[in-house]
């Protein structure tokens, strides 16, 4: 087992704990059997699969600059993989993808059981409307762990709401360009750069990576810049190697509806330079500039390794 | 101009100026002119119109329980309006409504761009997912103000933030149990008393009360009891005369998409009963409950004045 792996098993109770505990209060205001079940359906899948790659870099760089809290972390955290949850329960229906994770998405399930119970109405809108409010629970969920924590001193926590506040308008901005390009013949490669920036680099990377600094109370500007940078680098690589697997994978593979992408128009630095080759070239050169700061760093060797196991494993992954 | 109307013209500025600020923070990172746009209809929309409802309210009692700080108390209470500019918007989604506050809807506004531009891609699905993200950034932006606010007490906000929660959690449930029961054939009354309860009155009347109530450091269980038993009667009160509303009303009145709720096989008291005259009878009590237990406070007169007179100003609404 991986570190990242390790992690998962350790972080994962507590991200169950805390939807079972959802659960609990939403039976609490409504008995509806159906309700309870697409609430229930939201935990199966957060559970059913996903690396934990955000917590697990926001964790490393917190054990890294020497915080000792671990179970309050882990426990934190969940904040940030159910920020993530509910950013790819949205997109899920933007990019109508039937799966998630190797079971059916949100929209199909709901779907799915609406039309065996030969429902009324216009049941694709209604599935829709649903995996929208899903999302949005899974919004307010991630928010209510931001804020009710009473684990780190108000002063951190004040700091950590900010730059939580600062990923989620990027993250939505972003995926706002990302919605708006796919309508657009041309697209400047000035802003791929940007919805790669505010979609990617911001919210899977950089911004785990000051979310954990903050927690172990660290601001250096050495610390900010290595989030920065690091973050980016890792970020354009990461989402032109996800473009890439978009393109070379099957289905079967990714777990997840693939293909689409190309189909519903999307712009990436493959389209843009229309070659396999130039896009391949702008992801080494970050996964290799990412290594290269993590070199840099003057941090002991059992944590550059950890930065750099993390980095090949993504580089390596092929869905 | 009436004590709503006032607060309003009080209240609004406040609100533009926040709205104002988002949309710089977003040129800051975004230049696409597209973008820019449209989140300046966002900010053009949440202005076009509506009552302030509930920051009104939560004034009143702030007010009347003594708090001193208005300034601070009406820039707070710009999350309270943001919140529900996030459900408008999500629900116009699931309304299919073009049209708010009588102009455009997000979604109509962004497909008439589109059209207009001659752009590629399925644009009304594209249309609905920048709802969907501009929904989510007025959520964002209602947290913002919640969490990154220094004005009030940690003490204060903590309070605040509980009630924000559980507000956003009721009124997301009480959406899906709405959106389920439009597919089914038969509604128990007890389901439609839930989703009354957890769509209207949590989040329209019980919650912004007892967060005017605890912005005043108040929450003497006298308070609370008012705040539950009048925020559950207006809250009944309110809902089943929009549902009449909807029945009785032509589009150009309510300056909203109507006659949709019938069509979309909503159910409401008027529905269950089969009757206007069953559905008015629920509605009349509950105004009237409502009044009573305001007479009976023991509050100065101006005080139970201005309640009676939003009580007065909602039951004789024609839109």
């Amino acid at each position: 087992m991986n570190n990242i792996e390790l992690f998962k098993k350790n972080f994962d109770p507590y991200l169950k704990e805390y939807l079972n505990k959802k659960i609990r209060n939403t039976s609490d205001y409504t008995g509806d059997p159906f309700i309870q079940d697409y609430i229930r359906y939201i935990k199966k899948l957060i559970l059913a699969g996903g690396k934990r790659i955000r917590p697990y870099i926001a964790f490393l760089i917190y054990e890294i600059l020497g915080g000792k809290e671990k179970t309050q972390t882990l426990k934190f955290l969940v904040s940030l993989e159910l920020f993530h949850s509910f950013c790819l329960v949205h997109d899920d229906i933007m990019d109508k993808a039937g799966f998630r994770h190797g079971i059916k998405s949100i929209n199909k399930y709901i779907l799915g059981k609406l039309n065996q119970q030969k429902r009324l109405n216009d049941l694709v809108h209604i599935a829709n409307s649903q995996s929208i409010l899903s999302g949005d629970l899974l919004f307010n969920w991630s928010y209510e762990i931001l804020n009710l924590n009473n684990d780190f001193s108000q002063k951190i926590m004040q700091k950590i709401r900010i730059i939580f506040h600062k990923m989620a308008d990027e993250v939505i901005v972003g995926q706002m360009i990302d919605v708006d390009t796919t309508t657009r013949k041309k697209v400047s490669k000035e802003l791929i750069d940007e919805k790669t920036r505010l979609k990617t680099a911001g919210y899977s990377f950089i911004k785990p990576l000051q979310i954990g600094a903050a927690l172990a109370g660290k601001n250096a500007k050495k610390v900010e810049k290595f989030c920065k940078e690091f973050g980016l680098a890792m970020g354009i690589a990461f989402q032109t190697q996800d473009d890439l697997l978009d393109i070379t994978s099957s289905d079967k593979k990714l777990q997840k509806t693939t293909s689409l992408d190309k189909s519903q128009n999307q712009h990436t630095y493959f389209t843009y330079f229309k070659s396999l080759e130039e896009g391949k070239k702008i992801m080494e050169k970050n996964f290799n500039k990412a290594k290269d700061l993590v070199k840099k760093l003057s941090i002991n060797g059992d944590a550059k390794k950890k930065f750099l196991n993390l980095i090949e494993l993504i580089q390596t992954r092929t869905f």
